[in-house]
């Protein structure tokens, strides 16, 4: 039987900012710039979540897209979309709302509730047009 | 002489929150819903300028986009990129930070400085990737 | 007060046919090459919405873009999604689903639903990467 | 000699249903959802082929794009575009069509045909912008 | 009977220069900086050719896009694609091959070939992926 | 700690033509076609550089993206951007610059500047819409 990746787009919109609370201001605003302004800054971020795993059979398909889609919001958009990645996640609470930190913890909330016999791949989490992370669960 | 348009695009990425302050939160949040959030929310705005005027014999050309280009930068990107709609900007403050009135003050600003024999035509300003406004002056 | 240009896009996927039956299978073929399959083909299609309007004071908004979603997708797409655009679409039925009539249609419907204060501009509809036609209602 | 992989891309319009003959009517729209329609909907397809190699030193170039061009619309292009993939391709018929099953049927056609040196590395197959499948031939 | 704007896009990839020959090597570096490249430099380039006119009745249709695509082609793109523009085009000979002189001369040559009943609406020539001219025929 | 991949995307425009001068003119139009015109060509070039690491956890990335930003503008968009592949770049004389070797070439730039702890992924370099090609480094 094939092994097939299926992946599945979503996108949110947040404000964040790149701030460490041990750093005096002038330190913060060395190493993050203009990512460290205090009133925060935003960005529309797209999500890509790859799963793989062999067609069922009966459907064609790996697994059901629109259930994906579910786990997706329910899990990790519906958390994010027009908030404060700094302030308003209590799953990203004590650590930096870096692209980076994000997608692993998007990984462990999506890993969680995948069905049986479809395994996640991959993260990918953009953050503007020109750069973007990529996180494969090792 | 023929009369041709032509556009730049620039981007920013910056944080904002839609409120008004003469209502009640709750009036706030059942008009501007998810966008009323009090921590803000963000986006990567797209922008593009756009001005008509006759290519100059010269050059082939109706402007210098670099220049354009330098203008765009200093009298919005600059002031904009990485900011808070709300807070940061001193030509932005005491209105909504709307996509409509952004793009009304933007107009103002560039239209101030194109050089001779060029106007300003149009500002598009791009919100998300399902919805921007346009301006032509009027 | 200015006048502002507001767009909201949506997409859908359709099956479609081009096929004029006062004409035989050979004229069909002859006019519309690929499109005349009998078996349909089909498409991703995004379906652009301008409005006009000038801001309300109270919001820096010309409308509600929440409404504005709510109206395509009650109006347009939910009827459109996932159908055959030739057999499923009672307002399409009797006339070739070509995109020049779809847009049309399309824009009697939002236009008889839009709140006082906004006038539909522009109806927008790509079929593919390389083809959209627009209607400004006249 | 330095490993490469390149890839082109190419699309086709379709029309297809997800309908399983061994169900009821029910059971296939308890699954399947809108992708059950009976008159079938359709997509605008972007099917992406990518090989590996090493650079021709007289070419510098893994292999004639030209070639491979030809090689994915004489074998998969010419065969699916504007064509309903459950009733008009031969190589498809008995089968979900689903991106899942598409991908490894057209990965045995293009490495049928590739050239001696090079190797098929990945099928990739976007269906809408928001899904896509990949295949690895394992 | 409606009037509809239809447009089909179409591309080619070559190579340019802006050089006045009538100006020293100094004042050529010092209006078009990068672009008066001795050796020439290169872009792709996309072009969107916009005509309106009404829907033919047994079609549906503004015009066949078929033929406008064979119109462009034979008019344009195969003039220009993979070319150098300062040096293998004899209807751009003689003038700066600039993006607004070069939608100009498109203009004519595709007005010339439209069908009776069809009026060329716009021209629009993209030259990177952050500027672009409009030409509307006047 | 997790491995993290990140990429930042910068362009370049240029000109370039493939012919290998050990061979006749008649050979290289055979082999090459257009892309063998003696007046060169030009694309508008997308180039992605991935690198992999772990999160620094005072930062939270894996590393400063403006400084891998820093990096590829010097050492390779500097050289690139506007300039003539065959004729201009002294780190691309002697070998034929199609996309391959140039991604090869890029690779070994990059990875000789990266900081202690980041590792070179992958480049990927777009000539087109429809073509690109990736190296990593083996």
């Amino acid at each position: 039987m094939p092994l097939l990746y299926i992946t599945r787009k979503e996108h949110f919109n947040a404000a964040h900012q790149l701030w460490n609370s041990n750093w005096t201001e002038e330190q913060n605003l060395a190493i993050f710039g203009k990512c460290a302004n205090p009133h925060f800054h935003g960005h529309n971020f797209d999500l890509y979540v790859c799963v793989k795993g062999q067609p069922n059979p009966d459907t064609g398909c790996v697994m059901d897209l629109k259930k994906l889609k579910v786990i997706i919001r329910e899990e990790v958009i519906d958390h994010l979309d027009h908030q404060n990645l700094n302030l308003d996640v209590p799953w990203l609470s004590g650590q930096m709302p870096s692209i980076e930190n994000i997608s692993v913890a998007v990984w462990h909330r999506i890993a969680a509730k995948l069905p049986v016999g479809v395994q996640l791949h991959k993260i990918t989490l953009w953050e503007t047009q020109n750069n973007f992370v990529e996180y494969l669960g090792e």
